[in-house]
């Protein structure tokens, strides 16, 4: 999709290391002289961390998933405007943490039956599909139990339990079968330098 | 549209008197025993006037054309779910200062050539269209010197000047040549109560 740069985005379920890999994957290729964004979803630009804040902070029920959905897809229009299109344009590495999948998981099955609206709504607004897309796969209980080890202030999408990060898995791995010329799944329950030997057998393949 | 209850919005350039005249039948309607809910856009719900001041404020290049379309329709799909369709469900008669065919104008038009964009969103996340769209029309100047006496914090859509107000105020006339069944044009420079009288007979016989 990218012209000239290369974007490659994580997804799976809470907890399963997307943000660890990233981070390496970024480090790596920047150690080797590559031009890198790292970048994260909803958020990735001044306008869409704004909007990721907004819908973010209070109550769980303030917002429906149509209107939820709504503003994700302004965040990741303001976020692909700002930081990723320039970004592939100048020939960058592009690494994001969460992009379009994870909203056809959250907003798409998980909160309602949504999947069509989000993806009409995606290829009127963003059009954009990563490269290459890492899925991290693991047992929920392993992702929750890390994800809970850890403090964060945006509890509205980890607090709905084991039930849901089962169903999103499954998700997951579905999308990964829809979308397979760009998706690579990976077994995430190893050490952190495991995953990240499969992610770089992924990645480098692509590197020109 | 709306099953049991009336839906009248009122377009109309910047100073047209779309406010006042909201205000006017309101009041009438209340006097006449009638229910009556009078709200405006962007906002008209607790969350979508989150969502306006998001927009509204800062630099006037801080948001796209189409992150904004974006932005208002989320806030519209709020204000809908929220406001709108409890009252029309109630059996009220919500009129509404500014409606879908703002967002025709001022993002399908005046901000780029999204137009097609911003029906499929409509049709996609919105889906209702008012019983009555009252269009308030009037010679830009009139309406832009109006709008200058008074004081608003609001400025952003308010700066594009003559040029612009010429292009809405046709705009618009062809919007109710466009969707004729449902809007009625009313010359909108004269005193408050002649108009408001002229809105009064384009109204009453939605009445039951
Ligand atoms: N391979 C691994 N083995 C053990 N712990 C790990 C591994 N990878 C990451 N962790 C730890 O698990 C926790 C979650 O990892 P990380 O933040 O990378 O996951 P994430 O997928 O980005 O989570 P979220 O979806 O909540 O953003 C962190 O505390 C991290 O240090
Ligand atoms: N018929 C009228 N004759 C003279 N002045 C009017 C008339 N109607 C409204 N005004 C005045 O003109 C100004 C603009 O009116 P109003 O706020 O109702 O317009 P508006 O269409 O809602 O404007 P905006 O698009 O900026 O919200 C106000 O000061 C109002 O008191
Ligand atoms: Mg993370
Ligand atoms: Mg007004």
């Amino acid at each position: 999709m990218s012209q000239d740069g290369l974007f490659v985005s994580f997804e799976g379920i809470d907890g399963s290391g997307k943000s660890t890999q990233a981070r390496l994957l970024a480090d790596r290729l920047t150690a080797l002289g590559r031009d890198v964004v790292l970048t994260r979803e909803p958020g990735g630009s001044p306008g869409a961390e704004e909007i990721r804040a907004l819908v973010l902070q209070g109550d769980p029920d303030r917002w429906s998933a149509e209107t939820e959905l709504l503003l994700f897809t302004a965040a990741r229009r303001d976020h692909l405007e700002r930081t990723i299109r320039p970004a592939l344009e100048a020939g960058k590495i592009v690494i994001c943490d969460r992009f379009a999948d994870s909203t056809r998981m959250y907003q798409g099955l998980s909160r309602g039956n949504l999947r069509s609206k989000v993806d009409a709504l995606h290829e009127l607004m963003i059009g954009i599909e990563p490269d290459l897309t890492i899925l991290i796969d693991m047992d929920p209980s392993t992702g929750l139990s890390r994800a809970k080890s850890r403090n964060t202030v945006e509890e509205r999408f980890e607090d709905f339990g084991h039930g849901l990060q089962a169903q999103m898995r499954d998700g997951f791995l579905a999308l990964a079968e829809e979308f397979e010329h760009r998706f690579r799944v990976i077994d995430g329950a190893r050490a952190p330098e495991s995953v990240a030997e499969d992610v770089w057998a992924a990645v480098s393949p692509h590197l020109t």
